[in-house]
């Protein structure tokens, strides 16, 4: 039976799946991300390092285990993110590893949570990350967007927009105006697409000190949303200054004009994005696909400034993950990704009777050797079942074995078109070789 | 901190991992096999459903989670190998599949064995099945180690040797000797390699009710070892007969002609490889690399007559897995795997002042557009020093652009050699465009 939170996929959307992955891929190759793959358990007080999750973790113990002793020091839970693993092996490595270090992970998560459309208990996730030793340049900030507007445009989905912000600009701004919890402040803020603007000024008041004039000047800040350096002067226009401030406002605009060169409308300056529970300190990222805005950030992260600490050493980081079971999820859902077969094959070559497999099995292999994914039919049935058979599964060729001494001829099963062919040098045309996958 | 059992490979691992991969995955797809990926876990029922393995599970709860309502029937475990979820998986889609259907699955999997050198808690497997309604055609038992020969040929790896057998010929072979209990004999006959032919003789006696003379007829049995189809004369030498034995050996002949004009050498028929523990019917594999015969077999399978059952319905299927965590630990703890870089990168550009990053990230954005990964220096150190840099990671290049309006160059950093280039048109030799793995 299905179990609710962790999702199958069939053969025809694992191979969508399988594309979207070396898509992404490929572009963090291009930038010279490193692959890294960690363990999928971590020590329950690793995973109890930031608190606030700890309610979703999954446990582990063996079966044979006397479960009385279980627990304590040594015990073992699954990771519910790929930061903390890569933080524990950056420390655990750093002697190793060579800094600034880039790397790239794509792998599962599980958290305990409760399911709901794009939300699951098992996951998969693509993370890139850049960490150095005691200080990691700025631009590196600017760097993160970009990779992940050239992995998105390289997919047939959605068009996706970066929505970035910076902490400074919140914590300056709030201090600004005069108010000492700027976390608490960010805590409320974050709210605000859940409970609306009136709900967030009453909680302000309530739980961060503010009067009703600073969270009114709060939410005009989160009102302020542009693709281009104009919100610098909207930021201005309420009149707040601290240094602080001024220090994100210059780091936002580096990264809203790095993306208008490189990839415009890529990103949008939204000073409401608040990320609340992570523990970023000065860029952030959310990201939105057009016509699922309303399912939230499929690709999120932020800067780190103190990624992984041990004694004297710190290690900074600037990051961000690709909800990649996130987005499938939502797609299938709504039929906006498809496939033009449901397997890899391009070619099937028909069997006249038992005694031609071994001339089959040559043919296929032939074909093979060249890079053409080929399957020979299961049984001598009649060709009308054999064709069937590759037509079920969207497999565009049909190669049939001469007779008596008659050259091969292959079929195309869509057009009927049926021509001679030789194995050792035919080819599918480029559209053909590999399963098509396109918007839906 | 490490924990035992569970390993992590460093960026350059990691990259060989993928390299394998890739190659082993690409080799399944020229066959046919589409792609599936199933959920970690499974419900502790579905695990236990093959008993034996009991001991090796390890199961799951909410950190949060009262553990006296824990267990019961919905307690989840990770999953042990990948034939268990692909039975599951192949019941509950059955109607959504076409059959005869081939898969490949290339994931993680978890058992809580004492670790040691090659085995692990936590590793992944290259599986490829295939499965049929109520019968499968037995040419597909000769099938697949023709696909392992091919996926093992692509890799810089020792030569491998695929073991075959099949369990009519020892079952048929003990019931024509008169032995009334053929999977007792099996089980101890497993043991050969670990206790030796006399302690095996003395168990037979013991535990299968078989005299002395029936304990060494079962021993020169499993003495026959051939790369041709002189195996079956030397069992017929035996004098045994029986209708099993006679459609084993001809099971087991055919699995070896057809390798033997597929991949000659590949193959060898190995009357004594019993996988005692699984759950095989027919024909069974096990793989040997050269060299590292003593650590066991590396890739093992065999035939099922009943993969999964249902009421009525009946899958059987042929199977066989790589261990790819077990290859390639044994590889990399032998220096058997090197590859030439530590990073994707190719070309490394040097920045000669922060003003000049903007320019600096268009000449690696022209690189990258053409599939050439480029990284920008991170800061704007002495040349010496980003040189440094690339040399570190192994990256062959650095990009050099040009100063008042000279035209960029390209050093080669290994030879020193340094041309003019454009980065419109610029491409590395092929075999500096990828990392290069090689055999160490």
């Amino acid at each position: 039976m299905p179990i609710s939170g962790f999702p199958e996929w069939l053969p025809r959307q694992r191979m969508i799946e399988q594309y979207v992955l070396d898509k992404i891929r490929s572009t963090f190759e291009l930038y010279g991300f490193a692959p890294l793959e960690t363990r999928a358990v971590e020590p329950l007080e690793t995973l109890l390092s930031k608190g606030e999750t700890s309610k979703e973790v999954y446990l582990l113990r063996r079966l044979q285990e006397d479960p009385a002793a279980g627990g304590g020091d040594d015990q073992l839970g699954l990771h519910f993110d790929l930061t903390v693993p890569f933080a524990r092996f950056v420390l655990e490595n750093s002697g190793k590893l060579q800094f600034p270090f880039r790397r790239y992970q794509i792998q599962k998560v599980w958290r305990g949570e409760r399911p709901q459309e794009g939300r699951y208990r098992e996951f998969l996730q693509a993370d890139i990350d850049v960490v150095d030793r005691d200080s990691l340049p700025f631009h590196y900030d600017t760097e993160m967007p970009l990779v992940i507007g050239d992995a998105f445009r390289s997919l047939p989905i959605p068009r996706a927009t970066i929505l970035v912000n910076n902490r400074k600009v919140c914590e300056g701004f709030y201090r600004g105006l005069g108010l000492e919890d700027p976390e608490q402040v960010l805590r409320m803020v974050d709210k605000l697409d859940k409970i609306g603007p009136e709900k967030v000024a009453a909680l302000l008041v309530e739980t961060a000190g503010a009067t009703d004039a600073q969270a009114a000047a709060c939410l005009r800040l989160a009102e302020i949303s542009a693709t281009d350096g104009s919100f610098v002067d909207a930021v201005r226009a309420l009149g707040v200054d601290n240094p602080l401030l001024d220090e994100g406002l210059e780091e936002l605009l580096r990264v809203v004009e790095a993306a208008a060169e490189h990839a415009p409308g890529l990103i949008r300056a939204e000073l409401k994005i608040a990320r609340g529970l992570d523990y970023y300190t000065g860029t952030v990222y959310e990201t939105q696909l057009e016509g699922y805005e309303r399912f939230g950030s499929i690709c999120s992260g932020g800067r780190y400034e103190n990624l992984a600490s041990s004694g004297n050493e710190r290690f900074p980081g600037v990051g961000i993950s690709i909800g990649v079971s996130r987005m499938l999820g939502l797609l299938f859902g709504h039929d906006a990704l498809t496939i033009s077969r449901s397997v890899p094959t391009c070619v099937v070559v028909a069997l006249p009777n038992e005694d031609l497999r071994g001339r089959c099995d040559r043919i296929a292999q032939s074909l093979r050797s060249r890079g053409i994914s080929t399957e020979v039919a299961p049984t001598a049935a009649k060709f009308g079942k054999q064709i069937r058979f590759a037509e079920r599964r969207g497999v565009p060729f049909v190669w049939f074995p001469g007779a008596d001494g008659e050259p091969d001829t292959i079929k195309d099963i869509r057009s009927g078109e049926q021509v001679e062919a030789d194995a050792a040098s035919w080819a599918p045309p480029d559209a053909d070789r590999n399963p098509l996958i396109s918007a839906g």
